[in-house]
């Protein structure tokens, strides 16, 4: 990939809500673990009591989104015929979800942690597009 | 684009928050336009009452987090030299933030004025990655 | 069971945060669920077109409420040996969660579906009690 | 009581909201006030000033919710009768908010605060009951 | 009053947290007081439903408001003395409360209770502002 | 102005909703911008870890309604012939959200900080009342 690609626009974008709109898209998770991950690389290279309060409080909001997206995609969009054929789907979101939580990246300040959330997260999306595709 | 393109996984995405954890993507305020759009429709489509309120107050949020995620990258992202550079910004954020709001995406159930929100949107998110590759 | 007892007091309660705090109680849910039916009774006996549209809003908002504690006893209290020991836990909560979204609670204002959505809640609570005596 | 007892089920579950639908139940402080007391527990017992820095924000949160579960009982269940039989209901509610808020379970660290503030609930519990009752 | 008194700037506010910052003012519950006050008169002179709808759930988020502002004051900032000083100041704000409620501003879009309810809303302003003065 | 006019009441109060109700008023800025001064003035003269916490969290918050009031003023009331009148609005605006972000008000425990802060909103807060009277 170009590094330009890196920085392009990205403006096809997908959403939810519970009309439901039918706009899902695993961003949205992804995009608060990212969040997530630099608060805790932040956090290292800083020793500022009051900033890592401050990132600590942060960091418990955005790994809450990432839980809450998560959630969203797992009950709102994914379909008993999608839990037939990816039979791992369930206990994906269930260890996902527990990773943006106490036992991870909100118990933690731990940038490994964050990263095995993405990891998480892009099992899910990979799944999510191949039952776009679908 | 070919049609599996649309469809491919977006994996790579970028976020906010105000520690600032320095992750910022527009697709954030898209996602929610995008959603906007998506209940218009079903809406003009849908002559159910009841369905009618949801749609409505389901809108309403939505647009509330575009105006919100528009707000972030205004006031968070964007520095003295962006606005230097790009005089048309600040009006076209108020714009856009307007489209969102009572006299757009808030106070009415149109296709066209999601549209245009879409539209204002896109306009920000070329310059945002302007700035980003510069 | 004695009339008394139903209006007693019900002081023993359990609670969650995701510190975590340790307590968990599928009561949460189950009260968030109970109102959803109330309010569909309510609206089911009152054609008032502003008080229909205040049901509306108010059972969006309770029943993403049950959702909530749900997602939560799924992925905070619920550990992996707990879904070996009951293979249908994932679904269960899957379904209890749908039908507590647009395809369930939010999505109608039927007082047979609140129902069904107890019906499910208490399944979990079953369960969930079975686990804190093992 | 036996110990199974503690275990049991309690699906018989009361809630609120403001339409209203005329489900009420002090459990909802109660949940609340157990996760503070829980918090304060481990607070005590764990030093780590990253499971500290959680601890008080979490507490803080589920500290106003107690204070929001006794606002609505206090507002919206209560009628002038009840606070004719029990004139001493509204200094109760005052001195219980005030004991979940910063002079009490948010200002301090403290399991007898929390104790002090569960044993309040239970004042309001009794009569809560006993106007059910009536 | 001159008509140039209305529109002068007005400065000097007050807030609250639950530090406690230690700064109140009666002036939050009224504004929202206010703003529901607007939305009844707008909601009346307006056929339009889906201008409707959204006025009903606008002023259901603005009646809200005006409790949570007066459950505040009624909490953290009037102190036992004060209940002495002033033995209507429990039913005056439960009654406050109960206008901003079901039965009364979320329940009604009428002029007539928003101005009730801005009218108990000045009786507390004006204690409140006797007690700073003592 | 006699010391009695700083606490004499201010019961002429003007808010903000979105359906617009029309009613707008930078006081509610400036009630939680005089808070976060409050808290920074308190959190200096208290070296309790604790309540540290505790202040650090609780400004991060009520900076976050001061951003949030004064972007409420900047799209919704603001209109273009305003902008034209006064061309320097959209920078104070911009300056004064920052103020109360990452880089001001959030980032910083500093009473001086805070007080600039207050410097902007009253420069908005005369513009606003000028334009009332226009």
């Amino acid at each position: 990939m170009r590094l330009s690609r890196l920085f392009s626009p990205r403006i096809v974008a997908h959403a939810h809500c519970d009309l439901p709109c039918g706009v899902y898209d695993p961003a949205q998770a992804r995009i608060e673990a990212e969040s997530v991950k630099a608060i805790a690389e932040k956090y290292q290279a800083n020793e500022d009591p009051e900033f890592r309060t401050r990132a600590i409080l942060i960091k418990e909001q955005r790994a809450e989104l990432v839980k809450h997206h998560l959630w969203v995609l797992w009950t709102d969009y994914f379909k008993p015929p999608h839990f037939e054929k990816y039979p791992q789907l369930h206990a994906l979101f269930n260890e996902a979800t527990k990773l943006a939580g106490a036992a991870g990246a909100k118990g933690k300040v731990d940038v490994k942690v964050a990263e095995d959330l993405l990891g998480k997260i892009d099992e899910i999306a990979k799944i999510f597009w191949e039952t776009k595709q679908a």
